[in-house]
């Protein structure tokens, strides 16, 4: 059960209901009017609760559950325990998310707040309807905040910055020289849109090059904590709709990310990089300046990307290649060592 | 001498108060009376100041150090210059950590202030006993602030969030979803239990998944500058007793870490990982999800782990191999290198 | 056009006019009088931009621009298309970086502002002349800001810290135990001054290191975005004069890093490790503890360094090693891979 400080509970529901607001199939062994009371995973599930499998890592969870009912994919429909009441699809993951914000609904363009009165509004700032601003807050001169939006207690959004519809800008985050989309998500700590780090040298000393382009970001983004991104230097910095971006994600200034992309916590992306569509790039990876990262590519976490990468190509590594490659390098690696270590002990000896 | 702006002086100390307080053993040839002035690093040491030598790479500075008293081991005693009053104990850097204490004592518990007129706090939530709450902090609906607690400027204290006694939360965090034990340390731009990064693909796009779970964190933890710990999907997050993480350190989704762990800086803890008891992670190192690394284990600075742990275990690399495999790789690939290269020249010229 | 929300138009000038004050040399064929109306990249200028050839990794775009004027190289002018007014200097990065500050002139020192009625300033600080303190912002007792200062909203300025004259301090930032010089820029987020992460053991639990140093910071030093400086423990944490670093760096206590180096994103330098002047570092890379790195060396992005570093010497790889043996050893790896692959398959059905 979730913690009700923090959540507000929507069940119980009917397996039935379940079904139909998942997209997902009832098991013809499964009861349609099983009440279900809440989520839980496998393996602390009880007879009146509901859970999924989708990373086939936790199987023996699933054959080993206690769950009234799960989520699952009809290949492994077969392996559930007697008596759990299975909902069949191809997407487990996104059906039991489906399943998450029935139980317990979390709307980020609902709000129950108002305009606090210790924010501080330009009065040239142009402020939407049904806006929460919470404490401490600044909008600057110029400013535009679209209608639905919440502005967490703490966040500055600079002179001119405009922020389209529905829009979740979480406590402490900084909005400069930035134009947002609608329905963005923006957690706490973010910045956007200060100087890219850009120097010239001039007699041993580094000079600041002026930047003098923005950050645009799409429609449907979402942003997390404490992530930053730069402005372009003239060109603008671009993150497309629909693109995700994790927790400490740095993106360098004229960076052009596209759509729909996933960019997991701790990535680097350097200056003028540009990312196609569905790209997705794993945890701590880094990308050096000036590439070309084709669409649909994936990035293992923890690479070094140091040259351009083809469309739906995958590569991993330090630095980075195909990612096939980079495994079986991986797995020779040990064996070339041990062999190499004998080798050069035996010329020792001769 | 620390600076008096920052620090309060509370010495001179004879000798042999340092010795008991700090649980060393005075050399044979020290004097118990000889009075120290201050706290000094080997290299820049007066006769009135005392150092330490823990680490043995330091070893040439304590040689030539003037130091008028060490705190070092017993098999360092004979390399001590003449003059030194030494201080012996197997562990150096704890009993130095009392002596520093003792001469300029800094309790997190302690403070000087009052609830600022400036701090926002919602009626319904409960502040315990002298507690200080600094300008522009704000505290939400039905939250709990332990007894001798800080909360410093700047700070969201979201609703409902849980903060146990003797907490010090500095400036500029945000705390949401969260439940924190007794005697907890936060630093600044901390950023506790915003929205795992869960998304389930549907038709091309990717669509979050609700994260209903909550971050709970233990007693006698410390949290770095900008770290960041997302709240759970449904599990939660939990951080055990004694552990301490270092700056912009990124921490998933339910994951799970033991009691008395040491997390260093930018290290990153992809979701559902599970650490053990008295884990150690070195700087910048990564975890894939859903890895279970023993108790005890140690894990090289900058490896990435992308298997389970046994526990006791020492890895090190990318990807992470144990680590005296590690060492002998990282050793012998120079000499492939070149070998090999030779031979791939000669088998051109046959 | 950079945005004019965002910034103020200077232009149109002519080309001889920025000649003299980006430092360049009119081609021959160029004309003087030609009137300029505004920065572009060399792919999408008109005939009244101007543009810049710096990395060759352009030159296809420049051979093919449409841009009326061009900052280049002297041996690049031959590529240059007809009609391209050159503008000839070996370094038009800083050539560029002059003009476009020419039209769109960013000052950080210069101000619009005053002091907000919201900023709370203890009765005991000292602010100089013409200081702009936002909303929200803080000064704790005896802090000092010099003349011509900017600080930034919700910035949290602590007890006795100093700061010197013309420093932009950005929003949302935290300033402790330090003090800044003369015309720094701290972006926002940044995070100076908190405690050194240093723990002794005792029975097996983690013990708190008082950390009695602080940070010290030279003239024209620019912090990134949510970067973190932790104070020294007991020697201070420094960074020297023209020293540029970048967003998410993590610098642990006690490091000393010299003048005029530039520190890219997310690297970590772990405590009382020292570099010289002139010192650059890529992105991500990391560095253990106790080091000391040359002055001029050049550490590669993403780089593991877990050795002294010569002065003048370039290093990469994980673990780190001279940058040329660390590209052919990346460049032979694959075909390693391949052979030890094949004998060992050839070994197997023997």
């Amino acid at each position: 059960m979730a913690d009700k400080r923090f959540f507000d509970y929507k069940g119980p529901f009917r397996l039935r209901e379940l079904a139909e607001i998942s997209g997902t199939t009832l098991h013809p062994s499964a009861d349609a009017e099983k009440q279900v009371k809440d989520l839980s995973p496998l393996d602390r599930a009880g007879v009146d609760e509901i859970g999924f499998l989708d990373n086939p890592k936790y199987i023996v969870s699933f054959e080993r559950s206690r769950a009234g009912a799960c989520v699952a994919r009809e290949r492994h429909a077969a392996k559930a325990p007697h008596g759990m009441n299975l909902l069949i699809t191809e997407n487990p993951y996104l059906a039991f998310a489906k399943i998450t914000n029935h139980f317990y609904p979390v709307d980020y363009a609902s709000f129950k707040g108002d305009i606090a009165q210790t924010a501080v509004i330009d009065g040239t700032a142009k402020i939407g309807k049904n806006v929460w601003i919470e404490a401490f807050a600044t909008i600057g001169a110029n400013a535009e905040i679209g209608d639905n939006c919440h502005i967490g207690a703490g966040t500055v959004i600079g002179r001119g910055v405009k922020i389209g519809n529905d829009c979740f800008i979480s406590n402490n985050s900084s909005l400069n020289f930035c134009l947002v989309g609608n329905s963005a998500i923006i957690h706490n700590g973010a910045r956007i849109g200060q100087d890219g780090f850009g120097f010239a040298q001039e007699k041993g000393h580094n000079v600041k090059v002026p930047q003098v382009g923005r950050v645009i970001i799409g429609d449907n983004v979402e942003i997390g904590a404490n992530t930053c991104i730069d402005r372009g230097s003239g060109p603008d910095t671009v993150i497309g709709d629909g693109t995700k971006i994790d927790n400490q994600v740095q993106i360098g200034h004229n960076v052009h990310i596209g759509k729909h992309c996933i960019i997991v916590a701790q990535v680097g992306i350097s200056g003028s990089t540009q990312l196609g569509d569905h790209v997705m790039v794993g945890g701590q990876a880094g990308m050096t300046g000036h590439l070309k990262i084709g669409a649909q590519a994936r990035i293992a976490a923890g690479s070094g990307v140091g040259f351009d990468v083809a469309p739906g190509e995958s590569v991993g590594g330090y630095p980075a290649i195909p990612i096939k490659e980079w495994h079986r390098l991986s797995f020779s690696l040990k064996k070339i060592a041990e062999e190499m270590g004998a080798k050069l002990k035996k010329e020792k000896n001769e």
